[in-house]
């Protein structure tokens, strides 16, 4: 891909309760205000909307040739390995013309695990 | 609670794939390693061992008195809105003499979705 990739997607679970997308708003909007010459989007593996092959034929249509999803998972399981895999594959046949990353899980990015484990001490309290 | 709490217990869903429990066993191995003087355990809520009643009783057992649990869920949903405060009544009551204190899910700390934020703008690339 790219150095600059155009079309961003925020890939998250979903749930019932309304208020469960906010975290993913929020990391979206932070995103779009950095970037606001890309096309980013959040995008549900259920229960929310919208799922992700809409929101990639959404970004397809505009006429972005590169997406990369981006899956807002703590960790690697199922849903990662086998559901997230499948989906994807589906929107590549949909979409030769466009290529589609998918990055690893939010917990495998070591800054990530810095900023949870700092956010776990300041509240804890320091060591000793 | 203290402003040093010494039972820190990181409490996430679980997983069929053993493989899922990476990430947090890496978090609470950079907590432990910052606090040598508490106690910190992980804790899930399916699936994976211990569950978080087994993790909280022997906390409890080792004569700790303050117990934080910091959900390591992206955001609140279901299990943390109704399970989660279930299971933490069910311990007080079993512990009366400990304080156990829930913290908000991951999502609700604007460091890690900075982190987040940061993250997917290394890799698709600033901005214009």
């Amino acid at each position: 891909l790219s150095a600059k990739v155009q079309g961003i997607v925020l890939f998250a679970h979903g749930a019932r309760d309304p208020a469960w997308a906010r975290p993913f708003e929020a990391i979206r909007d932070l995103v779009r205000a950095a970037r606001p010459d890309a096309r980013v989007e959040l995008a549900f593996l259920e229960l929310m909307q919208p799922a992700l092959p809409e929101a990639v034929n959404a970004i397809a249509a505009s006429g972005v040739r590169e997406i990369l999803v981006f899956p807002l998972f703590m960790a690697q399981g199922g849903h990662l390995k086998k559901d997230l895999p499948v989906i994807v594959e589906g929107l590549r046949n949909a979409h030769p013309q466009v290529r589609i990353g998918i990055e690893p899980a939010v917990g495998e990015v070591p800054e990530v695990l810095d900023a949870i484990s700092a956010w776990i001490l300041d509240t804890a309290g320091p060591g000793p």
